[in-house]
């Protein structure tokens, strides 16, 4: 071997390591300088924006509307500013919701920034039950529960809202509930959290960053039981996961704590907290449980993809990569989260996620109207009894247990914010069997009612204007032009235009604004009949 | 610069133009030699194989039991040589396809090998359609078709299937059915499929290579209807496809096709083929609308997944590279062909199917056994009519409507052959619709007999051991191991175990084989009632 040629290896040898070397051994990216430390206990964001500026800059833009024309059923708090509202979406709600808070005023949400206001702002009702409706809605919540114990779930909610200092009395989510002041690591804050998670035998503890990553937002994207004392007064709040485990929080087993007997947890209402106009029955109420139906083997969960991988995506600030605290819809950015794993444009993610929310929307018609048919029986069947008729008893409870089996499923999909983007498959299957209960509780109500010689029509009037107009103190009306349709087609076959009774009674332009005194809280519902 | 730098550099630069040269160049990789060329209209694979042995080897393996216990819901013909009847799987479908030769043999199918055996097997009840019944089972249909016009299609199964010649008469999909003999490409071979692309707008010599990967299936793989004459002889074949479009041939269209109105289509029964023997509706029949299912909008189709991407995915054999024409599932080969594109485990990719499998099975319950509650209420309205009942006849024509809409629902995800894979949440959307129309069906029916004075059960006896029991000339009876059960255990609050009327024959063994004469094909159904 000459010496040219050793050169030459020699050379090859450098330029290869050279090239490993690059490709292994980048230099260390630049790190800002912190410039600070946190507090313990520091809620107020300012003070954590300090040492994290990059991350409270974006924080502070979930106050922005965001694009409109992005989602074509979440359109949530967009430029052209509309408030929609989901009763005029969906006005099956609004006969199901009837006699509650949810069925007088229920929005669209507004960003993180807005949880608070959007309490102060909505129709008092929504906040009957007090203190306790802070819990998941501010930082103070758990300091005032630490400081004035259980009182504080029952005190009148504006006295409760007065107890936060002033200047922080409409900040939503802050620092401090998913992050630990000195290592900035992830963990849980919410004491309803830490006490629920235990139930599927969870240590929020040992939970992985990635398990954090989902569960800090399952801290309040779930749904949740406050239990009640005998003046129905709340005393408590937690999430009925008794009895399931990580990965099967399933919706039949949240309606079965639901349903407790309510001999068994040895009150008198069990878990109900409202009494539905319409059937006159009390009921539960399923709240945002977003973070049940995604766990729940979902394709992305099961690939192992947390809330915050779509929702809070990395994004470059400068030289810095930080994860993405302007929390909102992948739809309102373009797919930019999505486009993290999935190469193909944004519109064709986009599509993917429309074909899955029309399929989804079309069952929550069918199963909404499906199951306020049925409620409508169900109060022609107390008409009936009123009037003196005879009624099968084995028939109507059997058709009561269903109904109640489908309301929740109704429910559970129409509180979770994802139009069954989140778990498709199981979004269909849930709206599936309610629509399999309530379309089995109108056969044996039908049969009930005709037995006792009540004339039924072929299609009921589902009076929707009786209970779309005039809600609450604002008053608020039905709005025609924010009305979703069926994208297949297909609910006029069931329950034709006419029968809906949405026209019946044209709403009258709203009264100029002279607010009224709120409401006063709905009175506490009778027992449930066994 | 000193010569050893030069030489340095020039090290450098040779290498690295290797390296490229490598990447981009690589040597070209050996082709087999082609020993011959196809003559045209060569039907045998044999022949085929010749020139391309390393196919034909892999078609010929279609013969072969596949590995047992690889797939929950369809077994097909694993090792362990059991026939899977799908009677006993889902027992609905004995009282739904009662009168009609599915209602009495109807197994999970074996590999492509036995397309025509399975015929030749089965009760004859099966193929008493006639020669029209091996359009989509023998290469030597279309050459029948030629040779003796339409005539063929309403010949006797058993003379039709013996003008095929004798070496070719348990001959399945061969080469020709897809191949073109000169280039080898893609094109489409059978008529009806030929004629029904262009109800959609398509034309086969225009589509892509991808495209034909997957219509070249989409040639069997789809429903069709058997147009039939005054004497219910048929007298063509065509897919349901007009008013459709590519990419959205949606269940919807099929149903207004099957039930267009016998004045439309100048026939006594238009579409129709058999008469349910329970309700004694003509009705039509859905056959295995894979290609229909999965082009609409499911998330593989939108991605440009073809179904040979997944049903014949490419592997090595020697130093070729070919399609695997043993056509089977990727659950029995173990997900190998959905890691060529994603990158997860086996049994992850397994579960990911169980999971959207479990969920559409539970819809298929909740649906299947909705329809048939429908069908036996409808049977009590025409035993009550019968006895003298007046039945409100706007209420009975309503459920009938919404029964058969429900029906065809049911039909269509149960002969679809993925139990939901195809297309998940379209699944469930299809499902839940069934569910909304059986539902609505059940309720104006109980509603109109117990109008009419007649005392209707909460749970009606479904009496499935009567069309479980005693099938066709084997006979063939229920097998309870195979029966199916709801993974999500929802369905006995539904139909319970009780009212199914399963035990209540409980089937003798069956008796030594005398095969008794073929059955004399079903008489034809009367004409629908307006």
């Amino acid at each position: 071997m000459n010496a040219n040629r050793k050169l030459m290896m020699l050379g090859v040898a450098v330029v290869l390591g050279g090239m490993l070397l690059f490709l292994t051994c980048a230099p260390q990216k630049p790190e800002p300088v912190r410039t600070g430390t946190i507090a313990d206990g520091e809620i107020d964001p300012a003070k954590w924006g300090q040492v994290y500026p990059l991350e409270y800059d974006r924080w502070k833009m979930t106050k922005d509307p965001k694009p409109a024309g992005k989602s074509k059923y979440k359109k949530g708090y967009d430029k052209d500013l509309v408030i929609y509202d989901k009763l005029s979406e969906y006005p099956y709600l609004a006969l199901l919701y009837h006699g509650w808070g949810f069925g007088i005023e229920y929005n669209e949400s507004r960003g993180h920034h807005y949880m608070v206001t959007d309490q102060l702002e909505i129709d008092p009702s929504r906040t009957a039950a007090g203190g306790v409706c802070l819990s998941c809605k501010s930082p103070y919540a758990a300091v005032l529960e630490k400081q004035l114990g259980p009182e504080y779930f029952k005190m009148k909610y504006i006295d409760a809202h007065a107890k936060i200092p002033k200047e922080f009395q409409e900040l939503g989510v802050a620092c401090i509930e998913c992050h630990d002041n000195k290592t900035m690591g992830l963990r849980l804050y919410h004491p309803a959290a830490l006490e629920s998670f235990k139930f599927i035998g969870q240590d929020p503890a040992k939970m992985t960053r990635q398990e954090l990553r989902s569960a800090t937002c399952g801290q309040c994207h779930v749904t949740y039981i406050i239990p009640r004392d005998q003046n129905m007064k709340p005393v408590g709040l937690f999430f009925p996961w008794q009895g399931s485990k990580p990965g099967d929080i399933s919706v039949e087993n949240i309606i079965k704590v639901m349903r407790k007997d309510p001999s068994v947890i040895k009150t008198e209402l069990g878990h109900n907290e409202w009494k539905q106009a319409v059937t006159g029955y009390p009921v539960a109420y399923i709240r945002h449980p977003e973070y049940e139906f995604y766990t729940r083997n979902s394709t992305h969960w099961n690939a192992g993809v947390a809330c915050a991988d779509c929702h809070m995506p990395y994004i470059k600030v400068g030289a810095n990569k930080i994860s993405d605290h302007d929390v909102t819809s992948p739809l309102k950015t373009d797919m930019k989260a999505c486009q993290q794993c999935h190469t193909e444009s944004p519109e064709w993610l986009k599509n993917q996620v429309t074909v899955i929310q029309d399929r989804t929307v079309s069952l929550m018609f069918r199963s909404g109207y499906a199951t306020s048919v049925a409620a409508k029986l169900i109060e022609m069947v107390h008409q009936a009894q009123k009037d003196g008729k005879q009624i099968d008893q084995k028939l109507y409870d059997q058709a009561k247990d269903l109904y109640l089996e489908a309301f929740y499923r109704v429910n559970y999909i129409n509180a979770e914010n994802s139009v069954g983007f989140h778990n498709p498959s199981e979004g269909g299957r849930i709206l599936g069997d309610a629509l399999a209960m309530a379309g089995k509780a109108e056969a044996l109500l039908r049969q009930a009612l005709t037995k006792a010689g009540v004339e039924v029509p072929a299609n009921v009037n589902l009076e929707l204007a009786k209970y779309l107009n005039k809600r609450g103190i604002k008053p608020l009306n039905f709005k025609a032009e924010q009305e979703l349709k069926d994208p297949f087609g297909l609910q006029e076959k069931l329950t034709p235009a006419a029968s809906l009774g949405i026209a019946a009674a044209a709403p009258t332009p709203a009264a100029p604004a002279t607010p009224k005194a709120p409401a006063a809280p709905a009175a506490p519902p009778t027992a449930p009949k066994k």
